[in-house]
């Protein structure tokens, strides 16, 4: 293990995490809200964790798939960790614990918050936990080897660690300029979505904040009733849920939309799969819910917005849900399981791990009738290599433990089953809310501090995929050489 | 497929069957409770169902792997369909899919029921659906091929289709002494479980169709309270919930028992992963629960008897555990998707596909940080073979996916999510109650007559672990050759 190469990067992080600081502190100095200290403190507290870090003199810069999974997860733990400061020295917040579960949640692009009230919060800090979901849904390290080469073989361990979905792949020959190229569509179309709701009459600021929201899949919202607050605006439900929908698809998809390689896109099952989930998913709650609206588009409209913020993990909401009838509940909360596609900032499962689950189980059930048949599951017209197979596997098997685990001990702060149950698989999931208490209208206020952090350690797994975590987390990780 | 020898077996078992018909009609006479004729036109119409189908000339008895799926699936539909007759003649069911779901239910040693009221039902009646548990805990066609010889290389098939667990074995050299040795073991546990309740107080019928209920794992009880009936009774609780932990393990342990191999019982892995499972759940629900109870043993023993009994996926009841608080009822819930061991009457994804789990889980993730290393998994000191590893991962992903599918189907009822959940896995893993409105004190009434179908199907998909009857009606298992 390159435990110095491993702390080197996370002292860049850091850095970076400082100078993203500045963007907030400008907000809190043009809104006079009072917040510049609190900003000024924690970029000040930031320069010295990453100062003592940078002390380490690295000789060897080698690094291995170990070590990618080792630096993204000590990477992603110090930035959640020093990101919770300015909720901390603003004094807006109850505990550090609950400051942590808010950064945690936002980085990761959860959107599960401890606020009871928001709406009352400066402007900068609202900025802030938006602005942490823009930045942790591509990727903090992404970003940073979209500016700093770090040389190929090194590069792709940790990009792979913090890319979501079962095989992470380059678009063009260099890693630095696939996280450019990927950066870029991102920006443009975070600003795009921000140009389009400005033009239809939400504030700038707020524009600003909810397409951030939006393009990290995350959920912070400004408003206590999240889009819903304001009123029944169609616009914005239409919009919202599109580019929830469009920020949920592999990014891959978007630079073959700009090199005009059309077969390419058609030829992606996972976002045709995605697309057909959606269309069955809103016409089969949009069926149910009909008599609670005015009329059928409005239903529809409502529908289609739950639909895409859930299955794209974002957590937005129109409407309270949870007061929706079972069948559209059960429709939502199985979306909430199955997730976005890989190589989005959306969390769940992903489409295409389920898709290579349903064909590798269908290759083991023809084997039982033929056993010598040897199948080959392909995804995308290409065969899926075996150690990706085996990937899915583990990491379905270990996603569905995970959620038992932690049912077990979220169920002892005594709320009801539907509340602990959708609590671990939203924050599993990076969904933010789920239902009953932490119901699109509640929040996670309620929960003992340890069941925080259990949620907070559950949104991290959730976000980098499980295995970096768990490499850290395991003891075993060490001794073995 | 050889579909004539799969006919041929099929009406074997269901002449099995009519004759088997004679013990409650035996018990109609006694009690003289009118249901002598119920029993008569039930046993009529099986001869004739069974003789039109032994009109069918077998040439070649040769049976594949594939075969034996088929015949076991084909045989258990029809022995349910046809063991619904009593119910159906008696007139005490509201429906004929009713009496469907309650033999379905009684076969597969599920014990979830459709009846509001027991207790009125005439003897003969209660018998047979405490007797078929019985039958169906241990195998319909295990029955059989412990009397009849079918010769080696076709009874392993049918045997290994309808026996529970990821690695069925035998224990002696031939198949059909190993079915003997199994049938015998079962009856005589039965008995000594009969002699003991009566001993302490319970009267002999009662014994008789409760220790039925116990040895199939099944958890049809005479009273509407199930044993709670018998008012606390710290006798009937201690005796029935050791007997319940008893059927849930391995079978094989008990000929090891006999033959006195001490070291085979002790290096079962399984066994002690089981009973260590059913120790630190009983602590737990017994610390969450101990307000409920005068003392702390009151609190244990019925911790204790609900572990047992949900672990074992029998579903009898001393109280109302519904009523518990969310800890108590999650561990419940748990144990209900984990199950019994393997080779025993139990039902639920079992202890060692977990255990096979787990570690090939953890096999995986070492590969990650050590991608040359090779691992070899064992289970009891011995190697696991690669099929049986790739079978346990398909059976988990089949499991979790039936059950995302069947609460989709079944939330379109309207009823709350804790109810379809546990309703879909309690079907799914032959436990019967389920929480909410189907708690031990309610049942499946309100379903709608294609959820009741549905689970049914469930139910049978769990007897007989998934793939034989998925083979079944998988459309694919017929075309390709």
């Amino acid at each position: 293990m390159n435990y110095k190469m491993i702390f080197w990067v996370a002292s860049r992080a850091l850095r970076l995490e400082a100078a993203l600081l500045f963007v907030p502190l400008v907000i809190a100095l043009l809104y006079g809200d009072g917040m510049a200290a609190t900003f000024l403190k924690s970029i000040a507290v930031l320069a010295m964790g990453s100062g003592l870090l940078s002390w380490i003199k690295v000789k060897d810069q080698t690094i291995y798939a170990k070590d990618g999974f080792m630096t993204v997860a000590l990477a992603w733990i110090l930035i959640s960790f020093f990101g919770a400061l300015p909720f901390w020295f603003s004094g807006t917040f109850p505990s550090f614990v609950d400051c942590l579960f808010e950064a945690v949640s936002g980085f990761t692009t959860t959107g599960a918050s401890i606020l009871t009230e928001i709406e009352s919060l400066p402007p900068s800090i609202l900025f802030w936990r938006c602005f942490i979901h823009w930045i942790g849904g591509m990727g903090v390290l992404v970003f940073m080897l979209s500016m700093v080469s770090l040389g190929e073989g090194r590069s792709i361990h940790l990009i792979r660690a913090e890319m979501t979905g079962p095989d992470v792949g380059k678009i063009v020959p260099k890693m630095k300029n696939t996280a450019k190229i990927l950066y870029s569509i991102y920006l443009g179309m975070t600003l795009l979505e921000t140009v389009i709701l400005t033009a239809g009459g939400m504030p700038l600021f707020d524009s600003v904040v909810h397409a951030m929201s939006t393009a990290g899949t995350g959920g912070f919202s400004i408003k206590n009733l999240s889009i819903g607050g304001y009123g029944d605006n169609y616009f914005f439900i239409t919009v919202i849920g599109v580019f929830m929908m469009l920020f949920a698809m592999n990014f891959n998809l978007y630079y073959f939309l700009l090199a005009r390689q059309w077969k390419q896109i058609w030829r992606n099952e996972e976002m045709r799969w995605f697309l057909l989930i959606i269309v069955f998913s809103t016409l089969c709650i949009t069926v149910d819910v009909v008599g609670l609206f005015p009329g059928w588009q409005e239903a529809a409209a409502h529908s289609y917005f739950q639909v895409t913020s859930i299955m794209s993990s974002t957590g937005f909401s129109t409407t309270d849900y949870n007061l929706w009838p079972t069948f559209a509940k059960t429709v939502l909360f199985l979306l909430m399981i199955i997730g976005a596609c890989g190589g989005s900032t959306g969390g769940g499962i992903k489409v295409s791990r389920f898709i290579i689950l349903m064909k590798k189980t269908m290759a083991e059930i023809l084997r039982l009738i033929h056993p010598r048949a040897v199948s080959v599951i392909k995804l995308n017209g290409k065969p899926v290599e075996r150690e990706t197979i085996h990937g899915v596997n583990t990491f379905f098997t270990c996603y569905m433990l995970l959620i038992f685990v932690g049912v077990f001990f979220i169920s002892l702060n005594g709320f009801d089953f539907e509340t602990n149950l959708s609590a671990v698989i939203a924050c599993l999931g990076n969904v933010g809310p789920g239902f009953g208490m932490v119901g699109p209208m509640g929040n996670f206020a309620a929960f003992s501090g340890g069941s925080k952090l259990l949620l907070s350690f559950y949104m991290l797994l959730g976000r980098l995929e499980i295995f970096p975590i768990l490499l850290l987390v395991l003891p075993m990780f060490y001794r073995k050489k």
